[in-house]
């Protein structure tokens, strides 16, 4: 911002004009001071957007857990963890995180528009990374460690549905309906009860916050992935993955999961 | 910001000042009356990045296609339907669409970092809608024509690893990994194969096509649903819905491609 508008190299009037008419008065006989009428014109002008990857400023993940957690209240998963961290991002460093709209990011709920695919809270966040940086890495550690994660045990200051603890569970998928359907398994709770409800926004804090935790890392540069793909993904995608025998999946999610082990089933 | 900005106050000096000067020292020795000086200031102000949703222009659908299909190449397949369509924004509209770093749906390739969930032309695409409109029946029109269509049927004017016609394949559902294994069983083809990735650019092609094609119909006032849900999805969501007798499932994907049917098998 700063070096944009001194490129353009403004100039303020003030002093300016009025050494100019100080001459004017001088030199004449008249002491009647010309008159001077300024006219204001405003003129707008497109402000230079960054190329992309921004310019990351480190974040306060509690903040960002709190703010992504309320943002679930109000737009759902995705836009709860892509306006924790951009929201965030907007207020601390401005301009140009302000010129994008974080509800661009409202369709990813309920794994995108209700159909339980990729976990609404891992597309706001994986959204926010990517504004940031061309790392993917950190996605990929983002999306594989929920995989492996008991989810919540984190609890914001303020709550929303109910105040209680509540179960956790291990998706074993980054599938929005897999993790839903395994914590109603484990706790017992309903798909549309307010706990599950709750379950889901306490969820989508600790996905900002562990983006943000993430991004913080990268920015002080001692950011390492410790993601490895489970051996029932290595070992079905020594046959099936790009580069095997029968080279049919391209993807690395739990196989098991679905499919059984067809091989012995 | 604008505020910010604003507050600022910065002026163009141009010559008008210098003018006034010169006027000034002519007037020295003379009675003439002094002139009026007139100077104009051109204060610069920040274009305002309006609120969200963004005003959608009507895009040429090719164009979409083709640019779609192209930036699949350099991005993947989310970055391709999201560029497909925003890309032409920023070049029909501009401003505020010149804000956006297309490059922030890169992340959604291979259904998210290669995690074979949400198809990234789905994602980006769905981005892209979300962007221009609160409307969110049209992602999930896009997404569940998606798991009912063919792809592809579309081809480019200039292909990039084959221009062979392929074969076509219905995923059934909106993974990634579901409908790369399909085309590749209904094929023969690899997943790592030339053909695959030809058949994910065409693909994102259609995809961001058809989004545009909504958009545009929403333009004129003419969209209408038309997707529902199969009814496997609607009568196993009578008991595993969030409504249902045991409401453990919060979503409304095919559900016997990945369970069977645990009732009579």
């Amino acid at each position: 911002m700063t070096e944009d508008v001194s490129r353009r190299d403004f100039v303020k009037m003030a002093g300016v004009a009025v050494g100019g008419l100080a001459i004017g008065a001088v030199g004449g006989y008249s002491l009647m001071p010309p008159k001077e009428t300024i006219i204001e014109k405003e003129v707008e002008v497109p402000q230079e957007v960054p190329e992309h990857p921004w310019q990351y400023a480190k974040l306060d993940v509690e903040k960002v857990k709190e703010r992504a957690y309320n943002a679930y209240f109000v737009g759902g998963c995705s836009y709860g963890a892509f306006e924790g961290i951009v929201g965030e991002l907007q207020e601390k460093v401005g301009h140009p995180y302000t010129s994008i709209p974080t509800k661009i990011s409202v369709y990813g709920k309920g794994g995108t528009v209700g159909f339980g695919t990729l976990c609404g809270a891992l597309n706001g966040a994986s959204m926010a990374m990517n504004l940031v940086s061309n790392d993917l890495s950190m996605v990929t550690e983002v999306v594989g460690e929920y995989t492996e994660t008991g989810y919540p045990t984190w609890k914001p200051a303020v709550t929303k549905k109910t105040d209680a603890d509540l179960p956790t569970s291990v998706s074993g998928s980054p599938l929005c309906h897999v993790s839903v359907t395994k914590w109603c398994e484990a706790s017992g709770f309903e798909s549309g009860s307010d706990e599950r409800k709750e379950r889901c926004g306490r969820l989508t804090g600790e996905v900002a916050g562990r983006a943000a935790e993430i991004l913080n890392a990268m920015a002080d540069g001692t950011f390492a992935a410790a993601f490895v793909n489970p051996e029932s993904v290595t070992g079905c995608n020594g046959c099936h993955g790009d580069d095997g025998a029968i080279a049919n999946v391209h993807a690395k999610s739990e196989c098991l999961q679905c499919h059984g082990d067809p091989h012995t089933d």
